[in-house]
């Protein structure tokens, strides 16, 4: 396997097949980058060899160039490439194929590529930052063309396995259109709700709450970053927040009325509960109902690992856990979520154990 | 102290102040909660005893007349509330004061009246679910009128900080205004980001990561309350609706466009971050920076106390904790938010003891 581009997402794919056993080849235009993967272990220098698949883990915005390069290198091996935006960046290998003095091998070379992405990453690169458990358990989805050959789509398959994560296999405009649902928009939604504190007196600050705070955790994104997504996924995300402005808007003229209509506003509230349904459970289930058992910790060292010991002394699986702080006191609430049948038994072992708990309740 | 309402709010009130030792009455038009709060302690039945506070917890749309009742009952004392909504209360109490028989008395009465808004609770109700510390270290907002006498805000200040909260004073304008930025919007935003899930192809849903996760929350939310809610704020959260998806849709214009614009989309992501940083970080002080240790857990009962305990036998506190499940595999990564000084010692305790980590991070 050939690995191009030797940072965060190309190292870690090829630490992850060298643990499996595999033999490695990395190139990158930045020698520094390379030589650390080389002496990370994650294989060797590329000299031209042989190879059966090459995965070009390069920006955004230099994948086609570099897809292109390795479907015309004469290897004649698979292609796949792991950018984060896969209808535009199949448009781009295809002009740039037709454009190639040998255009006649297009389709053939067509044929050999699989577009990919896997939905792992960090908030910065390096090869330093590689990890060879990265994919363990992520999706991975494959956007294969028209053209891509079964063998390619196969050898691609492959890949993801051996990463340890898990194939998904959608168009380029499904994997584009769910990427704008699914991270696009929660960014821009994100960024806009944190866009309208800088305006706001120290008075509504001091009343944010967790539900805020969580809505606002991604705020701190990167503007160059985005500008780049957002090149590669305009329409699918301008689309995307069409939708939810219209949807806002509504209610918005319902409440703005004489006599306003919240009647909008619960029938609002209900299209967001039959949604949150559909949301997967934890290990991609059905979503499970968990019992929250609140308890009162004081905000010093050691408290919560004394708190999840004694839970686990106590035989109960903790499921999630969630911290709130309070405000100006230096005490705190652990929210310990469980199985239903569990939430007795723990409520029984905390209380005997000197916990101050409050009564279960039903998550948010 | 005389309590109206032996709900959630009113009990746990009641319940805060018998802890510190104060002479309590309760009274409720619901026969079996009253007599419920008082099988907790939380009071003795009110027969008409002169009281010195009067605290009204009663369901929003019926705070007013019940304020005004007691403003008029002749006790002289001084009268608060704890309802969600100030402005349209405090237009409502001055319209029945004013409206009363007796108008000529309705500025003194009104001197007597503080509103105030507890921002604690649960997501069900109760007697049997109030405790004595729901306010603890918790903001409590009073929303003085213009005719409230000094005295009646003393009073009223009393009681909060008797509970154990944290008073701050803002107009019912200032306070309504922010429950729609911090509380009202955000339920709209999450409401209508998950209602966009009911038609998307399942493709989609099994794409979605912890940012929308975290953003759909609180999307469970009860239909109801917030039509309710809506009712008393309708011009505030339509003015917040209108500034949130006007800055959206100035997004969404730019990338339409033949050759999209996506500065529009750097712009809202740098102002993002500058209102991002203006959120109060732990113990209401400035945010405090982080670094997030990743660790990849079994997914068995037990791993999380074993790990904490790790880190505690360290002597690291843990200031925060996330769970991420990864979907489809039966492992999870643990993150623990610790101080800058305490990862690296953290990182070398825990691998000592075997655990596998990878690198810390700023926290997103």
């Amino acid at each position: 396997v050939l690995v191009v581009g030797a940072g965060l997402i190309g190292t870690s794919i090829a630490l992850a097949l060298r643990r499996r056993g595999h033999q490695l080849w990395l190139t990158d235009i930045n020698a520094a980058q390379l030589e650390q993967a080389v002496r990370l272990g994650a294989g060797e220098r590329y000299n031209g060899e042989q190879v059966d698949l090459a995965v070009v883990a390069v920006p955004p915005a230099s994948t086609a160039p570099v897809v292109v390069d390795q479907l015309c290198s004469g290897t004649g091996s698979t292609v796949t490439d792991t950018a984060s935006i896969k209808g535009e960046l199949q448009r781009e290998v295809e002009r740039l194929l037709a454009a190639h003095e040998d255009s006649s091998a297009a389709p053939l070379a067509l044929s050999r590529y699989v577009g990919g992405h896997p939905l792992a990453g960090r908030e910065r690169g390096g090869p330093h930052r590689a990890r060879a458990d990265m994919f363990a358990g992520r999706a991975w989805v494959l956007t294969p063309g028209p053209g891509s050959s079964p063998a390619a789509v196969e050898d691609t398959r492959w890949l993801v396995t051996e990463c340890g994560a898990i194939p998904l296999t959608l168009s380029a405009a499904e994997h584009d259109h769910a990427l704008a649902i699914t991270s696009h928009l929660p960014q821009m939604v994100a960024s806009a709700l944190a866009a309208q504190l800088s305006s706001q007196p120290d008075g509504v600050l001091q009343l944010v709450g967790q539900a805020l705070r969580d809505m606002t955790r991604i705020a701190a994104a990167d503007p160059q970053l985005w500008a780049e997504i957002a090149t590669g996924n305009a329409a699918q995300i301008a689309a995307a927040i069409d939708e939810l402005t219209a949807s806002l808007h509504d209610v918005a003229t319902a409440l703005r009325s004489e006599s306003p209509d919240v009647d909008a506003v619960s029938a609002l509230i209900q299209a967001g509960r039959q949604g949150f349904r559909r949301l997967p459970g934890k290990h991609g289930g059905a979503p499970r109902s968990y019992l929250v058992v609140p308890v009162i910790v004081p905000d010093q060292p050691g408290q919560m690992a004394r708190l999840l010991a004694d839970a686990a002394a106590a035989g109960v699986n903790v499921e999630d856990l969630r911290v709130e702080h309070a405000p100006g006191l230096p005490v705190g609430l652990i929210e310990l979520f469980v199985g239903p049948e569990a939430a007795a038994p723990l409520r029984t072992a905390l209380t005997e154990r000197g916990w101050t708990l409050t009564d279960e309740e039903t998550p948010p």
